[in-house]
């Protein structure tokens, strides 16, 4: 049966925009269902099947109607498991997450304890470390890590994608850690064991999820010498 | 048979702070598997066992010698695949891809865009997409988009999670596409539908993976009307 897919229109009804409404076609494409669209303006908040939160994307299948993007993939992947899966295995994925701790994360956070770093590195490692490190970053350790405060700010809101995620499963991987939690979570360990700059809010989900962390495999990392809480 | 780790340590020999020695501390916990760790200085590159790059985590399995925190987990899932797998279902972790994709992507790509949507929605839904959208962004749209260029390589900078692994993948999800990779792409397709903005370089991994993903499912996403290239 075709499934009906409610879709955003600009001024022509064949230019579609909405990003959302992009995530689901491509989705039914993946899965190799055939679709019917409609074209929908903002102000068309009436000529939408119930139930819907006054946006699109919304499909009718049958006697089903779902809306909402992510509620979607999920309704579709249930629906016709025999299909193509959406989600795939989490290796590939894995690596986003990895690419995203190294580039944001683990930048941000090098701001932030590496002159502790120095600090508690092995004597013998000291002038090497500050030289290469130096050279890495053009500039004195002192110079880098001055107003490391003012920086902080940044550094938190440079968490949303990591908070949001935590804030709606129990972990990066879903309901159960996996690699891609070890990934972001290393970063976190890394500045706990050296520094004792405090890098979140208390109330912040992403301390709660790094708390799950800690507990994990027997509390390993929680038993590991730290300066950070 | 136990694995012994080379795991980078600070002036007390248990302090270990590396990032990547905890991702695989991490990863073998979760395997299950035995390990023994070294405690290695920065300035110990001799006492590596070969192969090595000089950088710790590298770990000895029997007769195998495996480094680079990254090949290790490959290592261990394909080693030990009755273990619990490292990388999971991808589900979860899609979920991170989208709040990246909402938080980041479309938060940056609305600067770029928002005037171009106002232009081209059907005329009947202009007044209501200028007064909803100035209300949340608390400012005319005009002042919102001024200057659009000089946020250009902010914007693009902000892409290196995702230009480092299309760079290395063809997909976000990993060889094949998922819903992953329609969550990201329904951003740069919005844009696409409605702007005629030079969002990336052409030599831009990101755009070649744009490309791909206009071809996919026979060019579906490549045929709807747009401004973009």
């Amino acid at each position: 049966m075709t499934i009906t897919l409610y879709d955003l229109a600009g001024a022509e009804a064949e230019r579609r925009f909405s990003p959302f409404c992009w995530r689901t076609k491509m989705a039914l494409a993946h899965k190799g269902l055939a679709v019917e669209t409609v074209p929908w303006r903002f102000t068309e908040k009436d000529k939408l099947p119930q139930p819907n939160a006054g946006r699109v994307p919304v499909i009718v299948d049958g006697d089903r109607v779902v809306h909402d993007s992510t509620a979607i993939a999920d309704y579709l992947e249930e629906r016709y498991p025999d299909r193509p899966s959406l989600f795939g295995p989490g290796r590939g994925l894995t690596r986003f997450v990895q690419n995203w701790t190294e580039t944001v994360l683990q930048a941000g956070l090098v701001r932030l304890v590496v002159f502790d770093i120095y600090r508690h590195v092995a004597p013998q490692d000291r002038d090497y470390f500050r030289r290469s490190r130096e050279e890495r970053l053009h500039m004195t350790l002192e110079d880098f890590v001055k107003d490391r405060e003012a920086g902080l700010p940044a550094f938190r809101a440079s968490l949303d994608p990591l908070r949001r995620t935590v804030e709606r499963q129990n972990f990066v991987a879903g309901d159960a850690p996996a690699y891609a939690d070890y990934i972001v979570f290393g970063a976190f360990q890394w500045a706990r064991a050296i520094s004792d700059f405090e890098l979140l809010a208390t109330d912040d989900p992403v301390r709660a999820w790094r708390g799950r962390m800690l507990d994990l495999h027997g509390g390993l990392a929680r038993r590991a010498p730290a300066y950070g809480s």
